[in-house]
């Protein structure tokens, strides 16, 4: 992917058939069970392919990312039913998914969505808008969290919202800082009709989905920062060591060696703490839900800091949209915000600490 | 300019039009003497108007700093012809001034130039090339440092050459991730003959007139991050006490009260030694060179970090083009690197402590 | 003071004799009014004689900065025959005196404090005890703030307390970090009768004078910090220059140098804003208690990062106590945690702005 | 330990009773082989022992990481006679003992030590001094780094000196900021003869031996860190949910909560750096000098902060010598000096990644 990250960043390129070419290689549905097409990998397996996919292109990686993570969704909490009927389509890339969170009046807390889905016969008729939807109005298989009960986390279902339902519609593409080969939209429900057959686990049972689904999505979003981190610290390598400035190369510098230390070990630590969190979340172990949000809070701001330094180390040459880093840069700045911002990842270490 | 500023960012606009009704006010030549048009006003004067210029446009008021660096280059270091032939039409904005220091294979080490001016008769014929030009091919003065003489400082001169010269032409437009209001091209020189009444100041001059020049062009860039500070300090305030997350609005979590005061702490400070080192350059103390490395490495650096952690508390609203924060962002991100990267900043004060 | 700086240290010598010869300079009420003894300078001046004394010796500077905030509170909110009764002496440090605001119980939320002041004719009956009182046992005067009222701030006065009162006693002598040129214990009241006549202004009004001594002290202990910090960059420096290493002095590592260009740019920054701040109480402008806040938050954080990577720069020698570095770093971590903790002046500085 | 350890701080008590007992649990030659009277356990375990260890007195368990690194080098570079006369001694801690390496002139930069070993018949002729010696001249065992050859590393041999040798002799006790459970002294060699005998490997193989007992000494004393900061954040959680001011424990806090959240991060991503080096020079992988150097740098480093914040977050309290915190704080301060500074650790990760 690497030589057309620029290209898709610049024109804004949903990259389809690439991502259908990955998809053959198993990357459509990583950690998904192969009795559906998955490839029945492991968490850890998982982080180091999305690291060593984000080198290539982060946003293009990230996209997959969460393509997985709505797979892996329907895999778990689905019936067979739902399981045969969508899991192939997507695991192929046939279909692409998008995940149906956030609303604009309800981030952090998502326990306080407000889009409704009133059970109506064997349908849900769903209201409401959900907002920063990746893929959103180019995916096929909308993975949506709505409410069908009661205020808090306990009155919200998951349903299955295909495209070409009645109702469902979407808001402009919005124009962001980076991951620009991954359109985001506004997804928008204006008394669409799913049947109830849609509806992945109990109801009820939705926001538990939803978290479970994230802690996986939080080590993939930091397995995504850590590959371009890892590329980063590559490109200072090389930039350093080719150019010249007073007479030597630029890696003769002190200082620029001592920052290159710096970035190695945030990024080797980084690399460090996202695989324990993922074999911890693969094994189930009783502190996971913490580790990963460890993980997602240290990799994805020292990251963003390793990127930084290696732009500021191409001087000019860093600013212009010719060279990867600033790309980087940009691409990884949003891991920051995403999946929980790292002031919520805060929030779930600090009570786990203060409870024990 | 604010209404303005994402539009010219999206559209790569040079705003002439505007940049003109600016000059009218006094802006094309701040502290440029009266008598050829200039405002006659101090350093200081200078950076509180830039500050306040670049609360509405970073990239618009980066670029009238460098013109006025090159308006007052003219105005102090050249004849009384040079003064009113070239300032009055700069001080109008009638014309635009470039200022052409950087070459590909020199940045931070600007001494070792290689752009050769080789006399003949009356004419000087310059060879070579310029990189990271701003305003390069939109602009009509380039104001150009090239060698004379021998290798080193001392054998750098300065001339005036003007657009439309045979043997001048521009690279392509740079595509950069901020500074997207003024277009950046490589200006390059082949046979390029130059009347040697062009040239400011005595042959052998020109490297300490391009250095007195940056001191004042690293307390102008410097106040365009300052002014991006405040102005994301205010965007700030305003999200946090309009968004609402767990019922109440963001404002009232008290971690993002305290960051709010460190930004503002940072601010407040840089902006108190940006102004002491425009006063120290006013009134030609013998420290003013350092104190202006140190407001340009202290306030370039902290201002983007105010800047960027505005844009985390913006959450995912931060990372879309809708909202300024993120431009602020974008174009001060190179103010860390131009006018002397901010590690030659530490060189230059490094070297300032060990003499003493 | 800088040669027994040490010495006081490790002996934990209250070197009243010195400060005495200081009070002749005119340090024992340097912002006192001439009228009662006092030098009648302004905060600003105050500042930079405490900045320089620090120097010396931090531990001493600083209870010299906490006895001038005493008599200021004496001259300032006393009436005629208080300020005539106690200024001169103070001012002449014949006698010393102590600031009790801080509990056991109260540290940051001081409104809540519990020392009782039940009137009984013409005197108060104090119960209660203070915490961390600098001077506390060694002194003659203490300035209490004492509840007569209700709860909260409204129900707080101030009482000027000395020592040989019956039912006045103190705490065991503490063991502290640093700071050991000046004795630390509590002060106990045990039915301890103070004249009413003893009382700085009315009734309820101590809060508020506690809170105005308090912003002169933060000014003060903040110059403490400048003190420490600014002695602390010249040891590095000669440090570097004369400590060899890989057959060159240290001074030649790049990496060390730019730390040293930080260090000195975080000192100046720190100096600006504290005596802005300065300027700030002297001309009482409205935003000067934000401003305070402020200052002593960057300064003491600054200045202890400083001072902590001198003393790095001195590798094993210093960690040793035959190196005045080392007692720098002791001496001022504990400004960042009194006067009000910096987590106290992040609440300051953020209540400000989101008010605004 | 975690009783005594304030005692053994105020007093300088080197704890020789404590250390015999710890040494009857295999922690006298943790990593030293079985047939000398070592436990035989891997760097892993003895990382995991130090850390938990250090939770009780870090200045005495840091002490008995450097006497274990001391066992291992005669472990594994003695010859069966010196393996069996020295090792059982020191595991048993029957006799202790001390690394000589660092000079006066010669710190980071070891290579250029001078203190020189003449060969005399069966005898080297030592001249010379060492400083810094952890346990110096109340240990038994003296593991000597000299120089037998010319300048250079390969000029330099070790040799194991016993206390009594004529012309051994030491410096004065150090004062401290901290390990003041151990005493540090110059070690001086005065024509003082040592038999050929007591040459650990060949000659001019010295300085591999030394940097190879480092590589571990820098997982111990990063092991050492890790226990102090473990301590530290414990203790902070306790202090948290115990004080209370404005009326609600500390920890309902969200700033401190945040604070403690980063705290928890950083001690699990050093713990986990510092087993993965652990374990990598267990196996002897070829980056293993490469991670024991990161390890001990971001340890080191992070593990100050974490104590240093948790005694911020004690306020006043943590200044006083009855709480523990501060007595960490000031013990693993020097562990980001000594073993090879973090500047030293910087230059040694560089090298390794300018090389690939």
């Amino acid at each position: 992917m690497a030589p057309c990250m620029a290209l898709w960043d610049e024109k804004e390129i949903f990259p389809v058939e690439t991502m259908r070419k990955a998809a053959q290689l198993g990357f459509g549905g990583i950690y998904t069970q192969p009795d559906v097409g998955g490839a029945g990998l492991s968490r850890l397996d998982t982080s180091i392919i999305f690291e060593a996919l984000s080198t290539g292109c982060v946003s293009t990686t990230a996209y997959m990312s969460i393509h997985n993570m709505c797979v892996w969704m329907i895999d778990t909490f689905g019936n067979e039913e739902q399981r045969h009927k969508y899991c192939p389509l997507l695991c192929s890339m046939e279909k692409f998914a998008s995940y149906c969170l956030t609303e604009p009046g309800s981030g952090s807390d998502a326990a306080s969505l407000l889009t409704s889905a009133k059970r109506d016969g064997n349908y849900y008729v769903l209201n409401g808008s959900k907002a920063f939807i990746s893929g959103g109005g180019d995916t096929d298989i909308y993975v949506v969290m709505c409410r069908t009960g009661g205020s808090g986390a306990r009155g919200i279902s998951c349903l299955v919202v295909e495209k070409g339902t009645p109702g469902l519609s979407f808001g402009k593409k919005e124009k962001k800082v980076g991951w620009n080969s991954q359109p985001t939209r506004a997804v928008i429900f204006e008394d669409c009709a799913v049947p109830v057959t849609n509806r992945l686990g109990e109801e009820g049972h939705g926001f538990n989905i939803a978290m479970k689904g994230l802690n996986g999505g939080r080590i993939n979003i930091a397995s995504c920062s850590l590959g371009a981190a890892h590329a980063s610290v590559l490109l200072a390598c090389d930039h350093l060591c080719v150019r010249k400035q007073f007479g030597e190369p630029l890696s003769s510098n002190q200082y620029l060696q001592f920052k290159l230390a710096d970035m190695a070990t945030s990024l080797v630590t980084a690399r460090l703490i996202v695989r324990h969190a993922a074999q911890a979340l693969q094994d189930g172990t009783g502190n996971a839900a913490t580790l990963c949000a460890m993980a997602k809070l240290f990799a994805t701001d020292k990251c963003f800091k390793v990127c930084n330094q290696s732009l500021q180390m191409h001087g000019g040459y860093g600013y212009l949209k010719d060279y990867a880093v600033q790309q980087f840069v940009r691409d990884i700045r949003v891991h920051q915000i995403l999946e929980g911002t790292n002031e919520v990842m805060r929030m779930i270490v600090a009570r786990s600490l203060l409870q024990e």
